[in-house]
């Protein structure tokens, strides 16, 4: 099967870009000296994440229990389930467990790790460090640290700490990118310290995001990282100077279905429900609308940007304004687009093309959703 | 099953709310002595369109052959694929007519009026007309008109015409939006009139956006109504005035899994992935940020709102500022929060659990989504 035999729109996934883009973040974490617990909640595909794992029993971060049950369904067994617990999902955990799965939860709250402990069934928990003030998590200095791993201490299994660095998708150059990385490092190891002196062995200090995984100059004290949006890397990531234009892994294949000349418009059968509403570059020096558009081969046309979209129409332009060929653009023809954000594109599709740096579908990737 | 057993985050839609949102628009249509095609792009399911169809034939709008197929496969016949046909599905359409489904299609542009003649297989097609600039089709006086006729006329059946008014999104008051609806039919009935003038019968006249519909005060030369939100209602047409807060059919059930007190926040495990990344109201008076909050019964908390979402993270505040009670939102607290846009919140979930005005989960409806 080609390309060309592919329904539109079709989420193409480059095999080759994605085996390099593993292979940089294992190598870099290799040289700091540091584990990779890959996060599923990108790829959603057994397939994908066999290339990231260590051994085929893991290890994974997940962001939903039907992540824990779809990956546990495939043999992989050392599952973080990197969300703070409702108290109301530790049936469906205490399940999972009961079944072989080594499932760990987080908590960040007393009334939380006052739930899991009362499980009196020894569920491992991280306790969830804020770093930066952008999501979850207690401060590391924050005496609620203690309390929480006193709460713990009674029917429940404290394994250790984890943070976020979601602060580091606000960054603007290398240099901020790196400090980031140092600060996510030091929330972390410092909650381990005081874990530690206070007689909780914490053996597991963890860390993560794309941007501060690839970025980190040193990781002492950390035990692994976790990341996602590595594999198959995205605008965003491009537009944070994590990656180049040529390691972005996946696209959307779209057809054109109309020419509105008097707007400088191209329409696509790309919309929204193909592309997503992420809209992550658009702070960024180089907005890239919902997506940068490529030629059917993949290469970038880096005036054609999709500015806006309904649900099964994307509307096409020239960034600059400029008038467009539309002979270059005839009804029929295939473009792909470059998502801003790998995890919400991936998201709105059910299967992987698989093509390996030409137009040959060299295999079809299944991916799930839902909860 | 209760409500309070549903694991979150989940998809819940109100059948009283619904059934109350189709007999309006269905009343108002029968005061206009116009039928309705209803849009089930936003529904996606089946037990849905039946609330909506005339008859179990249809009629029904789709926006992608994967809906024609789903929908056909219920025995759904009468059917309208209302995006601009491309070349390359033209296979698909005709396999679905052969086994008996009434499939019609739409063209703006002679390429792909030719690319549908040159099937010589009678494929029923609507011209799609532009009423105001804002996606597809060509300008009811625009001489390409007669060209694409004339072009449909050498092997494929013109039907007739049709538009889309989505420029009532953009209308700021009831007068603006009725000027809308009947520039909306001022448009493709000009176009009608100009095709019946040279000769091209043009049995179908067709309109659709649910602001026009709902807005529309007389609809004389149009023959039916195309239009979806309609069946549930969301955020984007309470601020367009289409309805009230309380004509909402669906919304999200989450659960509070964090307090931020330092930051104002509530944490929820209710994030894009399950909220979608819509923002239809950043430019309404009301910016109800990612969605509005209501208590686990339904009942907004006006002040209330989501104000970000990681993927499996909703961000809850006040959107005065003011501080937030946190002893009246425990850990493991149940919320649900009204959507922006229906179409794409319903898209993210694989199934409805129905209720109707209360507690007791009254049935569970699948959807399908992709392509």
């Amino acid at each position: 099967m080609q390309l060309a035999d592919l329904a539109t729109p079709s989420l193409i996934l480059d095999l080759q870009r994605m085996e390099t883009n593993v292979s940089r973040l294992r190598s870099h974490l290799d040289s700091l000296g540091v584990g990779l617990r890959a996060h599923v909640k990108t790829c959603k595909s057994i397939e994908v994440a066999r290339t990231m794992m260590a051994s085929p029993r893991g290890p994974i971060t997940v962001s939903t229990l039907r992540e824990a049950e779809e990956f546990f369904a495939q043999g992989v067994t050392d599952i973080l389930y990197a969300v703070g617990i409702a108290p109301g999902k530790l049936g469906a955990v205490q399940s999972l467990r009961a079944r072989g799965c080594d499932l760990m939860v987080v908590v960040d709250h007393p009334e939380a790790a006052r739930a899991v402990a009362q499980c009196r069934a020894g569920i491992p928990v991280l306790i969830e460090i804020d770093c930066d003030g952008q999501r979850a998590g207690i401060k590391p200095h924050d005496s609620a640290l203690l309390r929480i791993a006193e709460t713990l201490a009674h029917g429940a299994d404290l394994r250790g700490v984890m943070t976020h660095a979601g602060g580091s998708y606000l960054c603007r150059n290398p240099n901020e990118m790196r400090s980031m990385a140092e600060q996510e490092r030091r929330a972390v190891t410092d909650a381990a310290a005081s874990l530690r002196a206070a007689g909780f062995p914490t053996p597991i200090v963890s860390v993560g995001s794309t941007p501060t995984a690839h970025f980190a100059t040193q990781l002492g004290g950390v035990t692994e990282v976790r990341a996602g949006v590595f594999v198959f890397m995205d605008l965003v990531m491009v537009g944070l100077g994590v990656c180049g234009l040529e390691d972005v892994a996946i696209s959307v294949l779209t057809t054109v279905i109309g020419h509105r000349q008097d707007r400088g418009w191209i329409l696509t059968d790309g919309g929204w429900m193909a592309l997503s509403r992420d809209r992550g570059t658009a702070h960024h020096e180089i907005d890239q609308g919902l997506g940068l558009v490529c030629d059917e081969s993949g290469r970038p046309l880096p005036n054609l940007i999709v500015s806006d979209a309904n649900q099964e129409h994307g509307i096409l332009l020239h960034r600059d304004g400029t008038p467009i060929d539309y002979g270059a653009f005839p009804i029929g023809t295939r473009l792909r687009v470059l998502p801003n954000h790998a995890c919400a594109t991936a998201a709105q599709h059910g299967r992987y093309h698989c093509v390996r740096n030409s137009a040959s579908v060299v295999g079809t990737w299944p991916r799930f959703g839902g909860w």
